[in-house]
């Protein structure tokens, strides 16, 4: 089928070729892009060619193998089409026609998908704008026909890949692929991943999407793709709607955009969010050696777009350090003296071919990747300028990005920096904003590991304890406990005698709440009572407990000991619709809104990924021990971490839990509070923190 | 002097002018640019002419009267050409030679101001790129020549200017002034600003710089100049070197660019990053309506890039809201049925002339702004699509920005919008980035009244009270407490008994401190005690403290009342180097790093500023109320944060202040610990924090 798409031999357009017709602009495309007119024919009633195209009535009579059909006839035309096509022998169809899902007609959309089922034809579309392959000269589409090169791009809309193929000629971006997918209704983002993983041509894929199907299928789709080579991803469409209207703390920070996020990341891709960005990545991608490390210098005829690009390259998580004294010696011998020898550095407007040149290469035996800035009045002429970074970049083997401008005054340097390997970037801000995005990527490697191991394997169950019967904070830590999850010793207690000697056994101080189905907010109603010190203020509490629940299903008070000197986290679990199960860390306690500082992973993560997570927030400074506090225990903390992440594989009926806060000790982690969401019913206890003095 | 240098009736240019060398290209401009060659002057010892202006041998002999000279003759060659100009009657100079104090030649630029002050010439640059009035036909500079308009850039650097004058050219964006300032020896960006805030040719001022000098003063040109017109800036150059190194949290933590970020917003003026948001808010600027609202409508003829304007509007503070049913419904009465009616509103590819006028038309009354997208296909004509666009605009006379792309298909389409008054943004993305913006500054107003009305009052000084004779806890708390600052009760004790009677006379539970010059961290040594509960742990807590003090300079202890249910913030001064005294707000405690979520403002500030900096930080919602805590007292807050903006201004040897923690009660604030540096020397007592519990 791959084939039949993409190196097809012989191409039928199905539809009308009467000039301004689309079927027209496809066939003029397909012309005009090499592809031969003998292995082209047209179909439609009244078997009428065009452009030296010969047209047939019929798909069976033009007699050859068509392995691909382009389709631009009606909607309801389109099954009885593709069912035509699939009987010549056509394996592949890209259907242009709108008119489907889009609109409403589903009923149209799953006729196409019969035809697939009954016929083994693949679709491409509907409502879409078209595929290319230019190593093949195939350009069955709406869209600019781009240079040959290696980048592939999917996405799901047209017009996005329209701005990105126009770009491509304009800027002489090469690509290899591309496919606009529009409704999917049979092909989807993850057959062409799939297939652009394996394809010898691709070398980078750019990806568009709005939503995806089989949310984890996808992610192993990529994951294994941006193994083998860098995925760049827009996911586009973070609307209102998109969000999750959820109770707990976690669920409802999070939003559906923030689960993408760590999702692709966790796959191992580059996720952007402008076309600019991605353009930038795909072309620092082909054009650039690896960037091997954070050091960037910045070499420039012109003070004020260096300093731009100096402190976009900070931004960015790229190091802009300052020569060392011996490279700025070497530079010192032969640069004039009114060059400027820190990073940016500055070889003014009276910087020449050998200035760069001889200065790049310096500079690149120290650094791991140079920006070549040339801001170029009207008189001057740029192309010697142009050769000396290019030999630079040739001597070096390192990574070398220009950013010569402005457009009009610098073009033919421009083409000439193209024509030899080294990529123009629009501004030196740009340049280093992918410079810091590949160098993230060369140092990162393809860590999608977790994922993908975890994914399939059975889990460990060790210690399988049944389901909590009740969401009552007691059973719910007993629960916990049961299944290895640290817990604090409590006790529970009906009565006051009852509550004096649990409130003995534990150790004074202690803390003790009140347990309650009818009582969600235990701390605003006064059930939470903190550092009671002895028997008398446990009698005392316990009364108070009591009225508190007065009228109310009282079930007695839970006791724990007071716990000091930790740092309070939160570990949480909820159920995003495209991905299931997700893990998340944070603050704990009234910081956990405050920050809004939560590490987000796809479920279930081993404990090495947890502790990436941790390291994602800025409560790790807490951890590591700041004031001269002792450090927390991370190995307790990551292993917790893991666990619960495991939880909604082992309890299908898990919705969302929250334990706010963990107490993270020196020496272990315990449970503060839990608050747990099932499935079916929204019915839960949402209890009150034990607050860590 | 204004006038010679902007509209000069004669302009000599001082230097060679032979073929290929700087004054010939400069010569060149200016008589391409139309400044009439009968008007031109041009001096060197050969009296070489060129380009049909008469040459001369000395500026006296050209006889009339010449008002600005422009010069490019060598540097040691400056500051006599100059004289001889003031002495010809030239008021004003454009140095473009370089060479002065960037190479480290500070005499030769001293050489220039001296000239300055004995003639009364005004020069800019050196060093400089030139400068450029359109409604003069002068463009004695380097770069491109832009076509006529109301913006006025000012620019430290000229290769920012060319950038920018390049972009105004190519896409059409009206300039009226242009000046780079080079090494500003004599007029500099505060000169200019106060020049183009009177200028009835600007109506949007760009302003570039790297760093400025007397801040202050700065500070009062532009908000000054930002009341007037808006006012975009770029600072650039945030370097490690400009940042100080402190002890203080509140001054490691803000650096010189967040003092800079600060100090723009309180002026009134746009900070932007990079040179293509300058350029698209001045085009939004020039081009636009007012924007009076933050709800914008996208209309566009394809899917992926209206998401992609939508994603971006609403993380730009945007509301991208679903039509009302009403205009749903009207819109569903003249559209295609395929056409999408939520927000963005899709067209599709087949949107017409007449569907985006009319759908404008309809969704501009619902709507405060709109941007109009059309991703073109080649073989799409957009014209008639820009020809909707425009009517839409005229008729409703709100705010519409247009995204036609991609380039080099709708080239004549955006010619024709350009033409028409509606600005064309490079894509959907950057359009909704310059509404958002557009949409704060009109919302905002000119609020810098702040700064300007508290700078040159005297201050409202209350009970003076001498500084503090020493930096120990107990002298700097009665020092706060005699200027007005809310300082809990303490007391102070040499001895046990002296202790419990300072703990009774405060009441259980109180925290003791000890009050050593010789501990600075008297945390991590076990010098501060918390929740002594009576008399036996007083005498108890007092020895202990005494041991920690073993072996230095024991001074006692210091005795507090433990507050609780507080929430803690810190409040701190320091000094920036720019622009002196610095007002800090934000989270106390161990949280100050871990979120450094801190407010700035150039102090002082009156109450109602200090509220908008509480407002700014997260922590605000802790104060107001957050989990069942009572709200905190606001007003006192903002009290406390003006008193202690104006205390650098009362107590100049301040250098750095932290009251970090200060609890704010639900009825006042209270100070929890007092740490200050004196600009003398770094000699300092860093105290700890009484912990509310």
């Amino acid at each position: 089928m791959w084939s039949a798409l993409f190196t097809p031999r012989m191409v039928a357009l199905v539809g009308s070729v009467g000039e301004g017709r689309l079927g027209y602009h496809l066939l003029r495309q397909m012309v005009d892009g090499g592809f031969p007119p003998a292995r082209l024919a047209v179909v439609n009633p009244k078997g009428q060619g065009a452009l030296g195209v010969r047209g047939y009535p019929s798909v069976a009579e033009i007699g050859g193998p068509v392995d691909l059909a382009v389709v631009v006839t009606p909607a309801a035309t389109v099954p009885a089409v593709l069912e035509e096509c699939a009987q010549a022998g056509a394996r592949a169809a890209v259907v242009i026609t709108a008119g489907f899902s889009e609109v409403g007609n589903v009923a149209g959309e799953e006729a196409i998908r019969e035809v697939v089922r009954r016929t083994g034809i693949r679709v491409v579309g509907p409502n879409c704008a078209g595929i290319v392959n230019t190593h093949h000269a195939l350009f069955p589409t709406l869209e600019t026909r781009p240079p040959a090169g290696s980048v592939s791009l999917v996405a799901q809309s047209g017009a996005v890949g329209g701005v990105f193929l126009a770009w491509a000629k304009e800027h002489g971006l090469g690509v290899a692929k591309f496919v606009s997918y529009g409704n999917g209704a049979d092909l989807t983002e993850r057959d062409f991943l799939e297939y652009l993983a394996e394809d010898p041509e691709t070398q980078v894929v750019a990806l568009y999407i709005e939503e995806v199907t089989e949310g984890r299928d996808f992610l192993r789709v990529l994951a294994d793709c941006a193994r083998r080579k860098p995925v760049v991803v827009i996911k586009a469409g973070r609307t209102e709607a998109g969000r999750r209207a959820t109770l707990s703390h976690t669920g409802s920070m999070a939003g559906a955009d923030a689960v993408y996020d760590a999702a692709l990341r966790q796959c191992g891709a580059l996720r952007v969010t402008t076309l600019e960005e991605m353009f930038d990545l795909c072309l620092g991608f082909t054009a650039l050696p690896p960037v091997r490390g954070r050091r960037v210098v910045i070499v420039t005829n012109s003070g004020g777009p260096g300093v731009l690009a100096a402190d976009r390259a900070e931004e960015m998580g790229l190091t802009v350090a300052e020569p060392s004294p011996a490279l700025r010696e070497r530079l010192f011998a032969f640069l004039p003296t009114y060059c400027g020898l820190s990073n940016p550095i500055d070889l003014t407007v009276e910087g020449t071919e050998e200035g760069y040149r001889r200065t790049l290469a310096a500079v690149l035996e120290e650094y791991d990747a140079a920006v070549a800035l040339n801001i170029a009045p009207a008189y001057l002429d740029s192309v010697p300028l142009a050769r000396g970074v290019v030999q630079a970049a040739r001597e070096s083997g390192k990574p070398v990005a220009a950013a010569f401008l402005p457009g009009p005054i610098v073009a033919e340097a421009v083409g000439y920096l193209r024509e030899q390997g080294v990529p123009n970037f629009a501004t030196g801000e740009r340049a280093v904003a992918a410079l810091a995005r590949l160098a993230e990527y060369y140092a990162t490697g393809r860590s999608s590991a977790s994922l993908l191991r975890a994914l399939p394997a059975p889990f460990a169950v060790g210690h399988e304890a049944p389901r909590p019967d009740s969401l009552l904070e007691p059973d719910l830590m007993a629960w916990l406990r049961a299944i290895g999850i640290p817990v604090p010793e409590f006790r529970t207690a009906r009565t006051a005698d009852e509550a004096v000697a649990g409130a003995r056994a534990l150790g004074y101080p202690v803390v003790m709440k009140v347990v309650s189905p009818q009582i969600l907010h235990k701390s605003e109603v006064g059930g939470v009572l903190l550092g009671i010190a002895d028997d008398e203020a446990v009698r005392a509490g316990f009364e108070r407990l009591a009225a508190v629940a007065a009228g109310r299903d009282f079930r007695g008070v839970v006791l724990y000991p007071l716990i000091r000197g930790a740092q309070e986290v939160l570990v949480g679990l909820f159920r995003d619709p495209q991905f299931g199960p997700v893990v998340a860390f944070g603050a704990g306690g009234i910081y956990t809104e405050l920050l809004r500082d939560v590490a987000l992973r796809v479920a279930p993560v081993d404990r090495e990924e947890a502790l990436a997570m941790v390291r994602e927030t800025r409560v790790a400074a807490l951890l590591a021990g700041a004031r001269g506090r002792p450090p927390g225990d991370m190995d307790a903390l990551a292993d917790l971490i893991a666990r619960v992440s495991e939880l909604p594989f082992r309890y299908p009926d898990i919705a969302e839990m929250d334990l706010n806060p963990v107490f993270v000790l020196p020496q272990g982690v315990r449970v503060g509070d839990v608050r747990l969401i099932r499935k079916e019913s929204d019915d839960s206890v949402l209890s009150h923190p034990v607050t860590s003095l």
